[in-house]
């Protein structure tokens, strides 16, 4: 899973590392914080996801002799003493993340990479590659599994994700965020994500007869069969013959699971043939669709009484396919000066949500009396960490009449150590591990948060003290600029 | 490249693999298309990529022993002569494809394959990932390409991709299509891909200010430097900065090759910057802009004049943004009967653009004594083969009045024999023959069919017998429903 990949990333990092080289600057201490500004599909919250590639990618990154050469013959620029230095690279830093099935909020750390500023600098392209995809994903397979309730989700795209690593990775985001199960088989071997199929519009076109089709499949797979009722009529022709299917195996004792329906109108057509089964008794038999389904669709269908137990989701959900892409970021925060200080940094813009929070910085998600997230909250790590009975005022700068002062609450830390010093401190959870987790998370916050449709802001709270040096640090830039 | 991808395939192939060989039917011939209904972004044509990652999976195609431990404690049917089978696992049959760089339409065989139904079921999950995505993400450069003209392309989107994958093979299907550079590293060593890159706003805060860091970098990558001008304020700090560097480097008879623009109003910004750089004697230096560009931006950004030579291109095109997958299938059209014999199998829908076209079909591109296309031409192998002094009816049944006949024409046969029974008869061209290949692809064609606006339709015409024999086939299946 974890090919060699420290080429995986932008010809200008390598240039960077090689301009700090040069300018001796390359051993300099950093801090990079990975963020994005806005969340997807104008949802309340993000599923963080993507952690546990990017441990893989971090503990396995070297450069083979085979990137040596590609890079010496890049770019004739490139010392040989460079290029040595990186033949002997490893990856020494300290890395804090948020754990996977975390809800997590726009402008507030998820990854915090501290080392050299040559080590930090190498790594942004594959941990926003990695971070972006699967936290994408796993916050719209948050959404269909809102909709969805209780019902089964499975996780059917592969032929229309964007290429393998889409598809595998993509899947377990999925699984994380509450799917169920995946039709990828490399996924399930690779992740133990349960994997499930029915069989092809192809396995009925290549019988005689649908019929014949039906009954071979159920006499070969008896346990747990569902047959997809769609190649010719679905009603005239699919479901009359898996309800003849189904008899027969119930005559040798074996029960079918269900039929798939994927085109057509999935609500009349599932309601028609819920009423053709428990007609003939099979009431047991359950109904699953599939079809550029995502969560709108399987609300709509939902609200027209659609009788559907269980949907295989595909394009819409492995490519995200209203919102292909997380903008997640990774800012230099802070860097060791000439003196051997750490020095906040920021990055100034004229787009105002574009200008950068500088330090580094710790996040806390505050929970009131009731058990219920009330902000989450940022400050440095030489404040004073909040805990309770210290009072504490939850602010955004960008909203100020909400304000909120509060002084009975429980201040859980988000950041995790991963790595410290390069050794890898964080024992990677199980994929149900995570599934819990993010259930838990789930249940901090009230259901206003949650909703799929114009959800309301759940803030993330600056110390005063982040505040202050943000404006402080702005207004340094404005006067230099009028020098 | 070519991980073990056995099991990146949906469960329910190696079911109906099982099932044809519990049933005894797994050696019957079968033959699959892969093909789309409809074309991406509104564009006039889609052009066909990934062809040598499917070559490299194919020709690498075997289970492990881990992947038949996996299936094993997956199924408990499966059994072990049938697991046995799989060990042996080669893929033994015929695929004849379209060339890489081609122009294709809809409702056209893009990929033919031949082989077993087993073998042929099994290969339908991972060719249609590796089609859909390279296709449509060619198809996405081609329309950027088309606007740029011969301003310089660079692809910039490894951190937004939908993982490594997609990153890598994406940068590959863009280069394909017209793109000029890649930054990404990992592209750039496998494929060949000339790789650029600037360098980060976080070159610009590592150090005391805009000035000294621009002159390091300058100095220590003095060949073709770019340097970015936007981190704190593009006009008043980052032009002038960079332009008092290019001056240090003409001091040392070196030349600044660019500055990079990465937010804010591209035009203004680019036509300022321009008057800045040609008032202090710099015309040599050119202006890349980046900044979540596609077609449309970079179409209107030059309507206003914008002094922009280089194109950064990251989100829009590596994610396909506007439409983020192509909906290509791979059905079976013929199949062997109980008697040996080939059938021609159709598989009906209530959505009628969504009934197949039965039969194993070629594909000619028809060409007018003009030297343009006119239309492409499906016909089966065992009819005349289309050639100058034939008259041919070019027809499509779905608008019949736009029959034509014509005489004098060459037809070109579009789809190639890649591999024959096992044996990969095709050399993979390499990336440059296949950027020249399309480039002559779309010499073919008249503007009218190439504008990304509002194209005008190019034809897929069938043969008589084709679309006979469908209508015989539709015929059959509504009498046997009939029955």
């Amino acid at each position: 899973m974890n090919r060699e990949l420290a080429l995986h990333t932008d010809k200008y990092q390598i240039n960077m590392m090689y301009a700090h080289w040069v300018n001796g600057t390359y051993k300099r201490r950093a801090v990079f914080e990975g963020y994005f500004r806005k969340l997807p599909f104008g949802n309340g919250f993000a599923v963080f996801a993507g952690l546990e590639r990017i441990v893989g990618y971090i503990a396995s990154l070297r450069f083979t002799e085979e990137d040596i050469r590609y890079l010496s013959e890049q770019e004739e620029n490139y010392a040989p003493a460079f290029l040595e230095e990186l033949r002997q690279f490893h990856f020494h830093g300290t890395i804090h993340s948020m754990k996977e099935g975390a809800l997590v909020f726009p402008e507030e750390p998820l990854i915090r990479v501290e080392g050299t500023i040559m080590e930090a600098q190498l790594v942004e392209t594959a941990i926003l590659n990695f971070m972006n995809f699967q936290t994408l994903i796993a916050s719209k397979a948050a959404r269909i599994k809102q909709v969805a309730g209780d019902d089964i989700l499975m996780e059917f795209g592969t032929r229309r994700a964007q290429e393998a690593d889409a598809a595998i990775w993509g899947t377990r985001a999925a699984y994380i965020a509450g799917f169920d199960a995946t039709s990828n088989l490399l996924a399930g071997r690779i992740f133990g994500i349960p994997a499930k199929g029915t069989h092809a519009h192809s396995w009925v076109q290549s019988f005689g007869s649908e019929q014949e089709a039906f009954d071979t499949y159920a006499k070969v797979l008896p346990d747990g069969v569902t047959l997809l009722v769609d190649t010719f009529d679905t009603l005239r022709s699919g479901v009359p013959n898996a309800i003849a299917t189904a008899k027969k195996l119930e005559a040798g004792g074996k029960r079918m699971n269900a039929i798939r329906l994927d085109s057509g109108d999935l609500a009349y057509l599932s309601i028609q043939a819920r009423k053709m089964l428990d007609e003939a008794g099979l009431e047991y038999v359950k109904i699953v669709a599939s079809n550029d389904l995502d969560e709108n669709t399987i609300s709509n269908l939902k609200l027209q009484g659609a009788a559907i137990d269980s949907w295989g989701v595909g394009t819409q959900l492995i490519t995200a396919s209203d919102q292909p892409s997380l903008g997640g970021v990774y800012k230099l925060v802070e860097i060791e000066s000439k003196d051997r200080e750490m020095v906040p940094t920021i990055k100034i813009s004229s787009n105002p949500e574009k200008v950068s929070t500088p330090g580094k910085k710790e996040v806390y998600r505050i929970i009131g009396t009731n058990g219920k997230a009330m902000s989450d909250y940022i400050s440095y790590p030489d404040e004073d960490r909040p805990r309770s009975g210290r009072p504490l005022k939850l602010f955004n700068p960008l909203h100020p009449y909400l304000q909120k002062n509060v002084e009975r609450y429980e201040a859980m830390p988000m950041l995790e150590p991963i790595f410290v010093n390069g050794f890898q401190v964080y024992t990677l959870p199980g994929l149900e591990e995570i599934r819990r987790y993010h259930r838990e998370q789930l249940s901090l916050f009230w259901p206003e948060y949650l909703r799929k449709l114009n959800p309301e802001v759940y803030r993330v709270s600056l110390s005063e003290t982040v505040w202050n040096r943000k404006q402080e640090l702005i207004k340094a830039h404005m006067l230099a600029d009028r020098e």
